[in-house]
């Protein structure tokens, strides 16, 4: 599967968000994800890098 | 695979910017894309919505 994982930046370090993201999608000042499991999620973030080889969408705070 | 194509609305219709994309870093009013084939592209763009299932990552006039 083509999900990916969303992890945030905080003080240097990589946290978690969401799972198996399937949408992502910029809503004002906030990020909305959804997985592939249906949760939802919105944060107020912005992308700082995608790698969909890894799976990775790394976020920091906006 | 799990990259994406990218797409940029124009005019109301889609067109394609990058195919088989798997790098994505946004970059002060621009994004940088990345394929698999080591293509490279700055486009002025925002994202407006990703969608990792169908592969597409479709992108508005910044």
């Amino acid at each position: 599967m083509c999900e990916a994982n969303a992890y945030l930046v905080k003080e240097g370090r990589e946290e978690l968000v969401l799972e198996d993201i399937s949408i992502l999608r910029p809503e004002k000042d906030e990020l909305y994800l959804q997985n592939i499991f249906g949760e939802q999620k919105r944060i107020k973030a912005r992308i700082k890098e995608m790698n969909l080889i890894d799976h990775r969408i790394v976020l920091e705070q906006g």
